[in-house]
């Protein structure tokens, strides 16, 4: 067997996250922006992190303070390896974005670690201990923005599991990033507060039918599924122009719309290519009659996995 | 074309409500008791009930306050007929159980009254039928009953869509009724207050595991999915011996349990018809050693539809 590298990159792309009926839980990766990780051996026991480039640079260097960092501290005690790792970044996706940003991170510096193996570990493996450097992090065990960007594609990700969805072939995603901030700490505030319970049965109703469109290859169930009734109607007030960009998607003949994550950005779910990119400039002007700028990708929902590129 | 009969007899199955994870819209049916109707046309532009047998007989004979009647009243109207039904009811199972037992009647009426038309109409159309049925009779417009009894099987059922799920082979229910009344007006009472986010999650993470178990054949993520976070801990303390009975079931391997319908009764799954067989006695004690005799039926989870029988 060759010997591994000393050095390895890989890259992990954006994702939306929760995608309206799944909070927490469900997510799919979009092929458009995408964070890069370079791991090389080091002979100290211990993770460092050397460098951050890209278009976030205000991450804390402390290995156990980033979810890269944290991660591989998890890889190196579950493996009990005796060599260390350093870790460079370069972030392609804006943090606090709704876009899985630290997720990203986290993902590709295991899958470049991974590499480096004389006896590279399954994904499953790697989910757990990208869970681990997530809540080490942040104290969040969110498992919709790393299951996907693990496995590729929509997934069902639970702390324990990770069940990657089928997608109906020809389903494109638009993503809207909106140039603006979302203060995470009231996103989460709004959510406190206890649900009725006719909010909880109609969402829990329009997650079956999205599963089962997804299952069955049946669109229209789909559509009659992506609503969200119960975070939406909370966060969507937090993000100026939202209501008009869904409906910029709807009118577009979106199969559904909403908040990637916890916001800003905005997705939207079409049966084709061709809809998706006549809804992105209608999208886009919803949120600049708003006096907002925004970047947007058009990207199939079966996104990518995150994958060693050099 | 032949003519149609003039009188047709219809049974329709008793169901499991629920099944933990989908309150108001996920069921069931099983091979045990069941409803039967016999319906005759009439000349006269109405429908009435002639008479109600079986177990259960304080049951309203107007027909617009019986689920059975209200039904075929939605019938005749939808299909602007000119002829009139007469409906009689064998009651085979117990109202208030948590069993369908007034959905069966309403669908044993309708899949009888559809064999007496010269075309009959679609499954859809009937559980369109039925749906008023219930919300005529009971202000409810909930599906997880009469979808499956006019279906068969795991079935999701909302106001819009019929969605049967297929079920792993193998997959058995057990389902025990307690010779005890709940009060229905209680049970209902227990729900309002809302709901905390951390319960929502985990319920739809589980009902999630538990589609996607149907779904992709896996056994393993209905065992991980199959607990009702949301209504099972307010309804348990309602039905004496729940966590004994419950506990039973998951000792004896359950795959999951939990209350059927509005309860007091309560069902689990197994993965062979050998294991429900062993888990049935089980249960039965757990209730009696709470001073409580019960009934008890073992199924295939994917049990019959609504048919006639003459």
């Amino acid at each position: 067997m060759a010997e591994p590298p000393h050095q390895a990159t890989a890259s992990a792309p954006a994702c939306v996250g929760n995608v309206a009926v799944g909070f927490d839980f469900l997510g799919h990766t979009i092929l458009g922006p995408q964070d890069q990780a370079t791991i090389r051996r080091i002979p100290d026991p211990l993770v460092r992190i050397s460098r951050i480039r890209g278009i976030t640079r205000d991450i804390p260097l402390a290995a156990a303070q980033n979810t890269a960092g944290a991660a591989l501290i998890s890889l190196r005690r579950a493996l009990n390896l005796s060599f260390g790792f350093e870790i460079e970044l370069n972030k392609g996706i804006p943090l606090a974005s709704g876009m899985g940003g630290s997720a990203a991170s986290c993902v590709a510096a295991l899958v470049a670690a991974n590499a480096l193996l004389e006896e590279p570990v399954s994904p499953d493996m790697l989910y757990q201990c990208a869970f681990d450097g997530e809540s080490l992090a942040s104290g969040a065990r969110n498992g919709d923005n790393i299951g996907p960007m693990l496995f590729g594609g929509l997934v069902i990700a639970t702390p324990e599991h990770v069940i990657p969805v089928p997608v109906p072939p020809h389903l494109h995603c638009v993503l809207v990033h909106p140039d603006l901030q979302l203060e995470t700490r009231r996103a989460r505030r709004v959510l406190k507060d206890p649900y009725k319970l006719t909010d909880v049965v109609q969402q829990t109703i329009n997650l079956a039918l999205v599963l089962s469109g997804c299952y069955r290859n049946d669109a229209s169930l789909i559509r009659s599924g992506m609503q969200d009734h119960l975070i939406e109607p909370r966060r969507a007030p937090l993000i100026p122009g939202f209501e008009e960009v869904k409906r910029a998607a709807l009118d577009a003949r979106a199969l559904g719309a909403g908040i990637s994550g916890a916001g800003p950005s905005v997705f939207a779910w079409f049966t084709s290519e061709s809809q998706a990119r006549t809804a992105v400039a209608d999208m886009q002007l919803a949120f600049s009659r708003n006096g907002i700028t925004s970047d947007a990708w058009v990207s199939r929902v079966a996104g990518p996995a995150a994958r060693v590129i050099g």
